[in-house]
């Protein structure tokens, strides 16, 4: 068993702020938190924490931050120990971001920036926002797709097999499913702290490119959401870059839209529960993969090649 | 065929104009598209009229109007003539409402305020509002339960056989199911001039008052909207009076709330077509009714007496 | 108002009969009323009639008849009157089919055989099919996909200019879309007898063939179900020729599937209702046409071409 | 983090087994997995292991025993330690179940019986249910409601408290919500061993009975289908106790019905996911509990009294 408890929160980057905070708030339907500086902090009406993602003006795209809260005071230390014991580096930040205690930040093999911290504030709606059920943190306000809360994220790597031993060795996530490509090379690793099919996952950066940012996924509870989702990009007039349908790799069900600062955004639901302790990752053949997904669609080539930040060009591999 | 196109607009009252107001804009979703003296015209996004609610601030609640438009100007000048030939009486209106031709106006058996009509404008939305699609009248904002348009009306009447009748032959309303108590007396009647299972519902008044309104009906795409559309009640503190489930008749999905202004609303979807030419109107009796819902669930007791205007108290029968 | 109530029963043909029947029964889940000759007669479980779907073996796949129901004896013989008076000949048949009065068979323009009739048998479901509630047909089975009731038919044209006036003016449907080439040719004509959307639809036969079917058309009341029959058709092997997306034309929900003897089957909810008298058919132009489907997804190339039965090269044009 | 995976499998007795069978199969949708002596093994389409239940003919009805699968061998040892030192007694079994390894058996403190065990059949399917999508055990088959997998266990407890300790203490679950009286009585007490809002519930016997259980809930991943499930059960002729809403504890969707040998039932879906490592437990009160589920359905009285096996009388208290 993980001794993360969740990822979250992430920060994103956009070279075009405002544009981003509108996508986030109204066809997202997220809501501000608070703002300091050049960030604006969100979150979905199911979010425990204060927010679940920090959108900061950049002149870039890309994932500034990903926290990783730990379950308990010890298993962040024990997590930070890990961490340099596999030589990675990292600090003590001397000072915290907004409701969070004290993290330590390093970079994964890749060079995805991370935070490791236990200590944060539980949210406490204001009175607008006040829920009628009481196991509920916020308000269903219903505005936009109404996402519920962060789910997980998709990052590009260099050197999938080494972030995935980093994510399954040093952190402690579970690897649930891989792509195995016919000549060795692992191409997509999906990885989970707890029963959700995936929390945290690697796939192959086509540029061989370093630490960027292929989605941030976002939850609904039903399929409905999804579809209903796919309507309001199309009348706000968001980039469809995949409609929704469902995956073959963790059978979740998905919408991908770009957001105006060029990240892009998964609307997700579904997908299975990992009771097994023991359970044996799913590996999928570059033959399996050549079917396109659950119900045969072909993905299209820039999900297969997108990130960011964009590079320029590929690099030479 | 029923020379009836369909039913709509309906001015409905309400002695808290603005807090209705703000129920059918924030939870039902509703578009305001203008407003004049004391009424706001609204519409659903897939109203294809300009709007198909007409909210009227009163001192008391209840329907004011329901227009009832013909499929053409020699089926308006038909229906008239039958009305009148029902000795139903009514006039034609020197001058017509927001967007609409010359209509005729008269009170069916038990009172309640009709309006033939045959001209209307079409919907053309302002900018912020034009849709992505061309076949759809108006952008789908998603706000609140996001209702597409004005679907049925449900009144109680003092005498369902009478109105029955008189929707059936002077109007040209197809019956698809009744309720008949033992004693012989008809206590429901669902009437429809299209496929759609129920367009014009008369059931009998508990307290034997007249013209009163049981309520008015928004159509969703789907179950899971409804759903939806209950937790946004529930966060509104809207007052749900019966919480989504199956009606045994007609098979429609609901949800039952009560509006600021005291009106009855409901949220519905699902159904049946009636395809057969020749239907045989579905007779339930008391035995039956009493097995509740499709699945069970007993009718909560203010749903058979409650209506709008309220009566003080129950009337001698 | 159109004086035709429905379209069905269907006859399809299909060489590989057996399996097309494991088909309709196992994975769409239509029931078997009865069985003549070479032909089994096929239900779903909200049909009115006995029967919508008669599988008929043959040497060949398409459609071998689509009945045409008329909403009264008179409308039939005004009907029969109107296909005579356009010239398309046809002739009163001898016998009738399974619980079927007698039908006038004939032609249409582009050689689609056609047949008119009133009187029909209602379902009387057996015991074991007996429903709970007294206003459906037959009981909910909920085996495979579960297709409600037949809802439309899309044949193919060489002339789709002509059949569409057909349709209009003889059989008295009404457009409610249609698809008009940068050369001014008709590609496609959505037309309805009903609030409906589409109930017949003709596209252009990418051969200049005559007499084709595109696909036959069974609903489900959510798309929820359209998702689970994609599930439903992945695990019975049955290819999946478009996994569940929303039309743009229409807005449809769909699912298109090859069944075993090689018919395009989908499995349909959603659209909009027409209520509209004097609604003005939607034009879409070539350059809208390539935006694809509502959210985005390009139409695989078969969806095209392909009809049945198939031709063998494609006819000089 | 819990030592315990999960729950179950669970063995269900029926005075009615064949009925029982009947039910699990033909409406649930479950398939059959083996049979033994009196015993048939029946799985969900998503169960990872062999089977979940195991369907016992017996003179009454009830839970004969629970499953509960530890993380590890290691895990298994402690767990069992700590039931010994909690002075629970028990006994390591001589032979395993069907599939099973070694297992611990023991009492909870209301008596309910519980076998830890580790070791465990991953399943195979047979040829005619292998699935499309390697990621899933089983193909969907979509009989009846077909469940995915056991999702949770209600037991009725005459001390709620003292079983809600052991539970937390000597299992390790984690204790999410629960249900304190005015008194100070504990009522309820839902608790979970992964990030599910329940998994483990105990209520209060009204009839301070010991053991019993209240419910068995089997997963769907959607509230469409637990709609459906609603028609099947009532076409089936299944005992509706609860028609289909939403709790407001763990806020999850639900379908209750009474199976042939009278134990109560769940279709399940939704509700939220906990990944607050230190999420403080939802105390519902009195006053909150009457206000009914969470749009405002009143709980039948019999949801509040039945479990199985019945008691003849209430106990005194």
């Amino acid at each position: 068993v993980s001794e993360i408890a969740h990822l979250g929160p992430l920060e994103l980057l956009s070279p075009r702020a405002e544009e981003s905070l509108r996508f986030f708030v109204d066809v997202l339907g997220m809501e501000v938190e608070g703002q300091e500086g050049r960030s604006v902090y969100l979150r979905g009406w199911g979010d425990y924490q204060r927010y679940s993602l920090k959108l900061t003006e950049s002149d870039t795209s890309g994932m500034a931050l990903l926290g990783l809260r730990a379950w308990s005071p010890e298993a962040l230390e024990r997590r930070v120990a890990a961490v340099r014991a596999a030589g990675l580096g990292g600090a003590w930040l001397d000072s915290a971001d907004r409701g969070r205690g004290r993290g330590y930040r390093f970079s994964g093999p890749d060079g995805h920036p991370f935070e490791l911290y236990y200590e944060v504030d539980r949210y406490a709606p204001p009175e607008h926002l006040r829920p009628a059920l009481k196991n509920q943190p916020q308000r269903y306000t219903g505005r936009g797709a109404a996402v519920k809360r962060l789910d997980h994220v998709n990052v590009l790597s260099a050197d999938v097999r080494a972030d995935r031993a980093f994510a399954t060795d040093v952190l402690g996530y579970r690897l649930y499913e891989r792509i195995q490509l016919d000549d060795g090379t692992e191409a997509g690793a999906w990885l989970s702290a707890s029963i959700a099919a995936h929390e945290l996952i690697y796939t192959k950066d086509a540029y061989g490119a370093h630490a960027r940012l292929h989605h941030v996924a976002f939850w609904v509870d039903t399929r409905e959401e999804c579809l209903r989702a796919a309507d309001l990009f199309l009348d706000h007039g968001v980039d469809i870059e995949a409609a929704p349908s469902k995956h073959a790799i963790a059978q979740g069900f998905f919408l991908y839209g770009i957001e105006p600062g060029g990240n892009r955004i998964e609307v997700t639901t579904g997908g299975y529960f990992v009771y097994d302790p023991d359970h044996p990752a799913t590996v999928w053949t570059e033959a399996e993969r050549r079917k396109g997904q659950a119900w045969g669609v072909q993905t299209v080539e820039s999900f297969h090649t997108y990130g960011t930040p964009p590079v320029e060009a590929p690099a030479a591999r």
